[in-house]
């Protein structure tokens, strides 16, 4: 694959880590069971601080069940909420690693595009609403 | 409540629909199981083609069943999707308006909350990725 | 009509504007053929740099008849592109302004529909093509 | 050209085609006058319920001569509201995709100049606008 | 001041917290020297995990002093860049809160201005690189 | 470095630039202290007027001392301010331009991770603020 965009800071090599960074590095692959940091994790890691900051919260997140926390919802519709992000802010990093994420859970072709279909429908929502500056329904009161 | 957001256009009554318009407000009732049309729809309905197509697609997207289409993805999921998108671009409309009907489907505010962060989070980390132009992750081969 | 939003500065009224401001004002209201200025450019006021930044772009772009400017655009086209990208933004000052001047040319419900639901369709597109990262098509040679 | 985005998905092949995909395929190929199917439509169609409602929305809305329907805009001022939201959002593939189209209607460079210089201006005007939280005017009624 | 915008959650009042949300609102008013809790932060309380991880992240980045935790940058700055941000994305909330806090630390209308004319420029330009697709430029090395 | 983006205009070569567009190379080069035009420059010289346009507002708010204007912010902040936009609408040619200008006033890796991670922790409080429709604080007034 060619590669056109350039981090704008060199990528913390996985052995070139040592103390905090290395085990924040470790962590990333044993919580998300994979063999590799992806090059997120390795270019925050040029700010430790930031970098753990990161993922504390998306470890806390994304991951309940490695700190034991319980989530009202499931891994997938986690994912599927930050693809859903992603593709609305058009960011292509996110788009490829939360499309990867939600295929190593078995998604389907079909589920990918449903996502995607909902997820877009809604920017043309959004676009309308604001673009007539809709006023917001005085719903009747839920119980 | 107090509005200060007024509409470009002046909405459509429902007691003032006729032909199309009037079938599409009754089918959005029907389908959503509401008692009233809401503002967008109302809106949408100044322009007759675009309230059809809108409303086509909203149908066949969120309410499958309703044309006995199988769905990926289950009714919560798919307002999740909405909720995301509508947060990401700040559209106040369509916040209240699927916050209102997760609601509707049971959903807690616990629930919401995490919807919330797990969108937020992603709104950071889509900031990090480009703010960074970090490079797309050579990905193993999913099977 | 209800306010909710208070500007964050105090707008300069305008008669108070003197010198550099006050010229601007009255250049304002002569170029649009408007009694009064409008409350982005009684904000801007604060900073007269900004000020005459501002409208000496705009009046070039947008009013270019008055500096015998020749446009590839015609004034309707102008302000459509406009409300496009406010709808877009979701800029509440922005639609409600640009809405108005496209009544005063003697915009229609249904043309402002037109444009409305064509700027919501390629927000959807728009998700779409960054939701799935379409590779850009190699497009035959246009003479 | 290199390309470093890959899509997330395999898009059809026009061959490989059937049914109510290759309808749709040739549909597009009719109505855009094209002898090729762009990528989006080539990825759209992994989900053929999808690729139905965005190819009929915006058949609807882009090619209303094909329907049959009077559109209050022309072709030209339809493809500028694409390039202005597109331009607006980032989205690579669509300014590629609707400077392609402008180019072919005839639009010379100083007219797709005059497009972005002033969809460039409003995204300045709004950050304005919403960073000063500016009022909106209350405005003389319209008639 | 009338509102229109009500919350979609019921926020949580400073008597009724208890336990870590009673400790996060003390740090809070502490951290911040303000004698009430704002309203972000007593809505995020409604789930005090996204609470904890929140405050967490925006003490360390914004208030790094409370930590003794040495920052790059100072605090003004730091501020300029939550006020830059909210404004590219047009979030009021956020936009009235970084705007007090800039007024606070001593910034006088004109650095507001100044802010505010800076970051509408680069939300011009942005529009501008994205929408003519201009290639990076091959910079010469910095030593 | 691949390139994949390919402008959607040919931009203007430093050598056939004549009359005004060579004059504001020529003060671009000066005024940035820079020994190239940078491709932007280059596109936007296909249409004259937009380029003096952009030009001038950004050499008055940028580059404020070649014009005898006194600026309330400093250079590194101002252009900590384009950055922060930059990322926030995931503007590859801008996030590199302004990464580049900022390395040349001699910021360090840290500092541009505390600038990036303060943009996108607004990025993350701004869709909680917009996801919640939180209310705006009524502030006690500042002297």
């Amino acid at each position: 694959m060619q590669e056109n965009r350039i981090a704008t800071v060199k990528p913390v090599e996985e052995s070139q880590a040592t103390g905090k960074v290395a085990e924040i590095f470790a962590d990333i692959k044993r919580t998300k069971n994979i063999d590799f940091v992806p090059n997120l994790w390795r270019v925050l890691a040029t700010n430790p601080v930031q970098l753990e900051l990161v993922w504390t919260t998306l470890k806390t997140l994304m991951h309940p069940e490695a700190i034991s926390r319980k989530s009202s919802l499931d891994a997938t519709t986690r994912e599927i909420i930050a693809l859903a992000v992603s593709a609305t802010n058009g960011c292509a990093y996110c788009v490829n690693s939360h499309t990867a994420a939600l295929r190593k859970q078995g998604f389907s072709t079909d589920a990918l595009g449903e996502v995607l279909a909902i997820a877009s429908l809604f920017n043309m929502t959004n676009a309308l609403a604001d673009g007539y500056q809709v006023e917001p329904d005085v719903l009747p009161p839920l119980e």
